[in-house]
């Protein structure tokens, strides 16, 4: 217990091209080194309304539930799931990737029963098999992953599914991690209840405070739980009177966190929703144009192609580990492998928010090359690389 | 749905004296502006180290188990009570303030049953009581509040309670919320087998990353639980994966929050955590002083005194409401009023961590007795103002 000697805070300069968190613009950094007001002082609440209101906008909804929650992704995740559940519950849930097991882990811990959906990793949930399930099991909440980190698969046709939900009564639940601000998605025109996201992703705000939306009928069954949520810091029918009206305490919010959001939201608006989506495809199909060029091939289908997060698989007798290393010593440059059932077989590169810029996209694709050449792997370098190069001409 | 329009940042400047944020040192601030690296970075693990030395240096423990909580100080708690509780287990808490029966939600939260230590709110507990009801509850816990941030009350003879506890074979959770950083504490030697704190207040980091300790005896209880925390998001079994050997993703971590933590934690170091504890006792000691001397009645006995939270009786026939407004309002200078059972009958002034300097303590001295005379009350002013003055003479 003596007084430990540690330096001054100095962290390598990275490229962060992983499944998050994604490079922060610098006036969110900035806005990070501004004092701090209290969390009841009026000045915030002017802030908290301004965040509410973004997030409104980012998620194209109009509830009124629309706040971060304090804590990272999963906070949020896990708050969308145990104020929805409660004991007794069904909840299906999607069986196409690490994120949907996690959704189930998160139900058996809120006292619910977990079924999944039928659908190999990698590939979207087919809306025949979400049917098949609804009339297996009569789940009470039905909860999907708009766009699959561990995978790169986006779920398409989401209306269809929410219909299918309602349908048979049940809420849903959409995990838009990788989506929110990234990638086409319109909470209230698709009938989605709850939805909940991280910022380190395409917000590219830091990690802390986590955006949670729910419409009042998802909000209804909240309110109406015969069981409390089996957190407190989580449970938000405490949470309201903070974020309501009556502004009265409940728990600290992350003030900087929230001040660091509503800048990143504020460039979000400045950008504009529709053409920040349109910069991630644009950026992103450079990348996936030269990592193909190369030689590599893409995990998913292009009907269900994530721009925020590209799993591109490995090239045979090449170790997922040996390319993320050196690429993060080489080139400064992070990205990852893959996660649960994929990994060792993929490499998962990211492409949101601030870091999805031309440039970032060029290094890429010509330091991957690079370093798979050096690693004798069979690929073409410069055509990847000119393939990039040609895709991102105007 | 439109674009919102919303301006630029700018909080106005305030001088925080309430119970906490407290203010920010600008080393830690700008700390919070430099760009981020993974969460899983070789980098960062080198970081999480150094948070984790450095914080157990400031709980004067050697606990392995010491790591700050994804979330602010109510995550911390209920990452202590969730873990450590299991249905069916009797918790005892203290009734003598707000935060006690937080405890209490939280344990049945977490399928336990609480129950209370008697004691009168703005008075310690006392062992004797706390013998008492361990021979009629016979708990497996027994949480206590070091420093009770609603009245304002530091608990004595700590190791007088852990050694009651641990005579019956219970656990002890000690909430140091608001004592870690400026109040002595001494985890390891006092007997407390887990502690949780936050880093708005005596740390002065911005909420959003807790801190939390557990001896071996704690953490060998939660390993061996039969039925899993009921929150994901904070399950400690889960977590040890994360902040032990294996480093293996379970969150995201909040990567500038703890860039924040470890640079506030490298102020306590460098100042030293016993001249730390020395300096809130003596800026709180003008304090006190002067609200004593302008003829305030100080709520808590000189004996249990807390120099971090100075719960201040209201002269009679002042609104708590309308001299926090006022201080906000012509100074810029946070307070709070009572919480629970005080609420409307004290005013709460910190004095934490970077916020506990001399200047704001002569400052909030006169600002009040100003405040004050301006109402009407019967203070005097002057002396308030000079009997600080005089006790920050050297």
């Amino acid at each position: 217990m003596d007084r430990p000697r540690v330096g001054e805070l100095s962290p390598p300069d990275r490229l962060l091209m992983g499944p998050g968190p994604s490079d922060v613009h610098p006036r969110v950094l900035r806005s990070m080194s501004t004092p701090l007001v209290g969390h009841l002082d009026p000045a915030f609440v002017d802030i908290m309304d301004d965040v509410q209101d973004l997030l409104r906008y980012v998620f194209r909804t109009d509830n009124q539930w629309t706040i971060p929650v304090s804590g990272t992704g999963s906070a949020s995740m896990e708050a969308a799931v145990a104020n929805l559940t409660e004991p007794g519950d069904t909840v299906l849930v999607p069986g196409n990737g690490y994120f949907g097991e996690r959704m189930a882990a998160m139900v058996e811990r809120a006292g619910g029963e977990a079924v999944f959906v039928d659908a190999p990793w990698g590939e979207p949930l087919d809306p025949a098999a979400v049917e098949d399930a609804f009339d297996r099991h009569q789940p009470d909440i039905f909860g999907f992953v708009h766009a699959e980190t561990s995978t790169g698969t986006l779920q398409p046709n989401v209306p269809e599914l929410t219909s299918i939900a309602h349908e048979h009564d049940a809420l849903v639940i959409a995990d838009t991690v990788t989506s929110l601000g990234g990638v086409e998605l319109r909470v209230d025109e698709w009938g989605i209840d709850a939805a909940y996201s991280a910022n380190q992703k395409c917000l590219s705000s830091p990690p802390g405070a986590s955006p949670l939306t729910l419409n009042d009928r998802a909000m209804d069954k909240v309110l109406a739980r015969e069981s409390p949520v089996r957190s407190w810091y989580l449970d938000l029918s405490l949470l309201q009177e903070y974020w309501g009206d009556e502004r009265a305490y409940h728990h600290t919010a992350p003030i900087t966190n929230v001040y660091a959001l509503r800048e990143a939201l504020r460039l979000v608006a400045e950008e504009g929703i529709e053409t920040r989506w349109a910069r991630h495809r644009r950026v992103a199909g450079a990348l996936k144009a030269g990592v193909e060029a190369m030689g590599l091939e893409l995990d998913p289908d292009d009907d269900w192609w994530l721009p925020s997060l590209n799993a591109v698989r490995l090239p045979a007798g090449v170790d997922d580990g040996t390319v993320i290393d050196a690429l993060l010593e080489e080139y400064g440059i992070e990205i990852a492998g893959g996660l649960g059932n994929l990994s060792g077989d993929i490499l998962r590169i990211g492409c949101m928010g601030h870091s999805a810029r031309d440039e970032n996209a060029l290094a890429l694709v010509s330091a991957l090359g690079n370093t798979l050449e050096a690693l004798d792997a069979d690929v073409d370098a410069d055509a990847g690389a000119s393939a990039a190069r040609r895709s991102l001409k105007r």
